[in-house]
């Protein structure tokens, strides 16, 4: 397996230059990388023939985030982001505002690098996930009634304690840990293999700008496709509609993907790159978990069934062609598996 | 990581000869790895704290078998068995025996190697087993009404077709396929950490003699404890009575375990290294997949979880140390999953 190293950026942009609106280059990826790299090993990028079999026509390769070591590619944000602060930085903790895969990525690297990290999340947070954030040695505060209402508490804690609040998105390090990803399926694929689209679950937008920026760089023909939930499409929205859009809800048991606004840094690069944006239902998601649990034996959460979701639902297009899509994260609730297996999702 | 390669066998060899009754050695292993590694990638080796939280006083490490290409670490053992062959037997073919993951690591060698692979499966077999199997490209052959009528039908085939029988234990390059998990831990754990002991799921024995043949030779002192379900003991109650046992029955949903006696190729080798025999309910088992899954996310077959429930059952002992377990496969039926969450098992 080839792989591409800083400085690489210039010699592999093939005469493309990256769009304006890119919040980062491919050589921010690189740089990531080798941030990332001794703390993570390249998850596999398999091709499932019992899986193919459920999508006649069309070929696919996943690559496999669900085995990061904390079950979600989000791993790769928290590592990239914590391994670029400074040492007065790093001695003075992190803080972030996430109930979720984010949350679990920052308290991985926090560990791993000897850096305190606080997570903020609403008092009434799922147990399980506080349990899991503690386990991997987060401090954990639970206050305040909402989302909003942690971040507040993070934002205080950033003013009190001088501690650096890292965002799940709107951030260039998080950006480019996402792209490490995308990177990584590119030297994988190598020079004689090739896909034919790349679809992206898209929550905040991080693993769809990252994406974007390398593949603009090392395969600039290839269409990178967005995907949301139906449930939860302000992105997908503001994307058609090429301004900022929000939503009242994000109704979707997908956790990993249930934004209710698009992000400054990542919604002109999505505009700009993505070539296209759909989105698929709840029912989608849940049949597509169950498919991908009966024919891979990998369990997924609903952000992580959602480009094979996607796939199907763009098979027609699809027909003779490869695709690339992402099982991003594998942190489903028990509970919601159990109802997913029930058919009451 | 530092790598041993075939020839290094004497060299680890701490003072300690193989024992007599081993019927491969560790330059097998080094060997069977070298034949495995073009078309395997290692698997990862982790610690979850939040399954550690669920055993109290004990530190995991988990061998991930359950993220190969076709689920399970029987893939090991295919590879290695097909690699094994001339070139004129690999021209005439492999045939199997078998409903589950060996026939899927045979299926999958075959693929890669361009051999044709024919399983023999009883009629009435599972579906999706042998919709996985087609998948990979098997030929699937439905006859005979039980096990032992589709091996006589195997054996047909080996005297009417020239193929080569790969029996799923008694074969010793499928012991040492199987020993590669074990050189892949110890290597995973380099010199300066350390495990105080390896917890082994038993069916036929393979995975474990070969890990005793890996173990015996590079860490020596290092206790290997083999497991096996309550309602299928044959091997377990073979080991404690020094001689061959059989069961009538194999009363345990966890079918990767499933075995009625013990093979002529690992009990001897069973016997004369392992530390310890214990079992497992059914019930124990069915707990353990539902801890795994909700503190890692990972799916684990009944066999994939069987390291874990023993575990805990041997907590007691294990205080203050450091086990090593297997997630040796993931391909458990949905319906079986979806009975455990209900708690119907």
């Amino acid at each position: 397996m080839k792989k591409w190293r800083r400085g690489d950026g210039r010699a592999i942009l093939s005469g493309m230059p990256p769009l304006p609106s890119a919040p980062i280059s491919v050589d921010d990826v690189l740089a990531a990388r080798e941030r990332v790299s001794p703390f993570l090993t390249p998850t596999p990028l398999r091709s499932h023939p019992a899986l193919d079999a459920a999508i006649p026509g069309v070929t696919l390769l996943v690559k496999h985030e669900n085995v990061q070591p904390t079950g979600s590619f989000k791993v790769r944000n928290g590592v990239a982001t914590i391994t670029a602060l400074s040492a007065a930085e790093r001695a003075r903790g992190v803080v972030g505002a996430t109930t979720g895969n984010h949350g679990l990525g920052l308290a991985f690297a926090g560990r791993q690098l000897g850096v305190s990290v606080t997570i903020c999340v609403p008092r009434g947070n799922n147990p399980e996930k506080n349990a899991a954030l503690r386990a991997w040695g987060a401090t954990v505060i639970e206050e305040g009634d909402d989302y909003d209402a942690a971040i507040g508490v993070a934002q205080r804690l950033v003013e009190s304690d001088g501690k650096t609040l890292a965002h799940s998105t709107n951030n260039v390090n998080v950006l480019a840990g996402a792209g490490t990803m995308t990177l990584e399926i590119h030297e994988q694929l190598g020079d004689t293999d090739s896909l034919d689209a790349l679809i992206i679950a898209i929550g905040g937008g991080s693993q769809a700008v990252g994406a974007l920026a390398v593949t603009q760089a090392v395969r600039p023909g290839l269409p990178v496709i967005g995907v949301q939930a139906s449930g939860a499409p302000a992105v997908h929205d503001s994307w058609h509609a090429r301004e900022p859009r929000r939503t009242d809800r994000a109704a979707t048991f997908a956790e990993g993907v249930a934004t209710r606004a698009s992000y400054p840094l990542t919604l002109s690069p999505l505009i700009d790159g993505l070539a296209d944006f759909i989105t698929v239902t709840d029912a989608e998601i849940a049949d597509a978990v169950r498919v991908i649990l009966s024919t891979t034996h990998h369990l997924v959460e609903g952000a992580g069934a959602i480009g094979f979701a996607a796939a199907r639902k763009l098979a027609p297009r699809l027909q003779g062609k490869r695709a690339g899509i992402i099982f991003c994260g594998a942190n489903m609730d028990t509970t919601v598996l159990r109802r997913i297996l029930n058919r009451e999702l």
